[in-house]
């Protein structure tokens, strides 16, 4: 099995709504998110997939989260914007332009700090 | 799957017992502690599990090691203070906590330095 | 000359008032803050000052900041919340406590994230 | 399960072989590698394997590419230089040392960059 | 006295003429980038200096040598592409433009590796 | 003014004589030693001093003190074993080598964890 991976950023606001203790109040975070497919073989050219466009789709979708208040964005509106729910949010945005490329998992990890983190991982076909 | 993780540190002396070269000698490290739980699904508010009350549990369970002689400790009467018999530590103070919470997995690594570590797995029921 | 530094973090949202592009949307930060404090010789115990008392100092200092939107509080009122003003502010708190030690020069560093940061220098009496 | 992992570093020179933008061009990476040896139980002594020697032998497996230009490598004479055939390459140079040990799965981890990598797992026998 | 710094990034080919070991090898490096300026005071805005703008600065600059054989650029037709040049060429690229904007000092630091780097500081008036 | 730096590392036990809290208690860390040293110009090949040769002369002080107990050592026989007197003994043991070699300025940064660290700044004749 092979994988590659790629990291991003992002700068954002937001609050937790219901019992947090302070995360309930409106702060920020540096978000370090880190982005993974894999897959059983590499291709002719001796890559699983072109890093530069995984990495293009990555700052693209984190992108829409950049200098934003999370809680205001349709992405949040129906949602806690936990850790968890980014990761799931960037997933959703992210697996529909990797499916039938010959991979099989995606894994997306959102770090709200140098000190925790979230991630999710979803099956590819 | 999901899963969230938390970051932990300790400052300890130990040496090992056994042939393990300078190892044997007493020293110390600053140990960077990663601990990570992961399940099937989030709950409505949008955790896996309170990200807070899993830092909190495990900063306990780091800080029984920090500033420390590891060697002179209980948990380390019976067993080499290797990175894997920490992790493994770790793993059987914070398993118990952890059971019964909707968890499928924890993961504990324990980094000696930031050149090398041990990590061990357990599945949660 | 030496000097002993330390290293702390706090999560806030906050804007800038002013034409500064994305930045004048409301976001957020991890920050990260340096401390440092020089002078011209040691005590008898070898330290030049109490690592443990600044690190308790800065962590106060910060801990104000933390969780917070900076712009509501009475801190930027009057000014904006500028990497610039961040450090100035940790230098306005830490002075006083750190005149009268023996000490000369206090430097302020805010990381607004791993890529940019701004620094403000005093010199202590 | 558990698990050790060691990192190791190299400095060289290469230029991919295809259409891939500017990495098409000679330029070079500091690339940091983590190798990663999995299996169920640990020895007598504490430790799943010898961290020293899973240390040095990727050091040695690492040694050759540093300070090189890999497309002059034979090692790279019949494959383009991605991060995934260095991968596959240290892999390759140290799964034999590995079987027999009572170890189950190799993962070697290649970062090109801090924002990008290629990763390819191995089952031990 | 106040400071702002940001870090940029670039992947380079090098090698060094004459006696340096592995170094006069052809061979690459992930470069890491640290320009900092500093001045007496901030503006009426909170700001020592506009530090997107001295972003975009920077990046343009290290533009030019992200993904290059750095002896073939003609910055380096006359002069070794030691670490030391690396920041020198920086700063006479920056340096024309940070002129006359009431900042008094620019450093750059170029890091090699995450072990070894070279600076320089030069006055501005 | 030119400067290079060099990063090396080093794991020790050791503990504070006097009321130093928790670190009065033998524990350990993973130092982290930054050497600078500056300078008034290049040399024909580009270099301010060889960074090899500093990086060697670097890991051999330092390597006096890997996997020991700080303590036990004559270096700290006569003298708490601080920060702040680690980064002296290192430089009283570098600073002979580098006089009279155009250089100006020593620096020792000795880093006890990631999060503190003492420096020592001397001149160089």
């Amino acid at each position: 099995m092979f994988a590659i991976g790629v990291v991003a950023q992002f700068e954002a606001a937001h609050r937790l709504r219901g019992d947090f203790g302070p995360a309930s109040r409106l702060h920020g975070h540096t978000y370090r998110v880190e982005v993974e497919v894999a897959g059983p073989q590499l291709n002719d050219d001796g890559t699983l997939f072109d890093l530069g466009l995984l990495k293009a789709w990555v700052d693209e979708a984190v992108g829409e989260l950049n200098y934003q208040n999370l809680d205001v964005l349709p992405a949040f509106a129906q949602r806690n914007s936990t850790a968890e729910e980014v990761a799931r949010f960037l997933r959703e945005t992210l697996a529909p332009r990797l499916h039938g490329k010959g991979l099989r998992m995606l894994t997306v990890r959102v770090w709200e700090s140098p000190q925790a983190y979230a991630a999710c991982q979803w099956e590819l076909l």
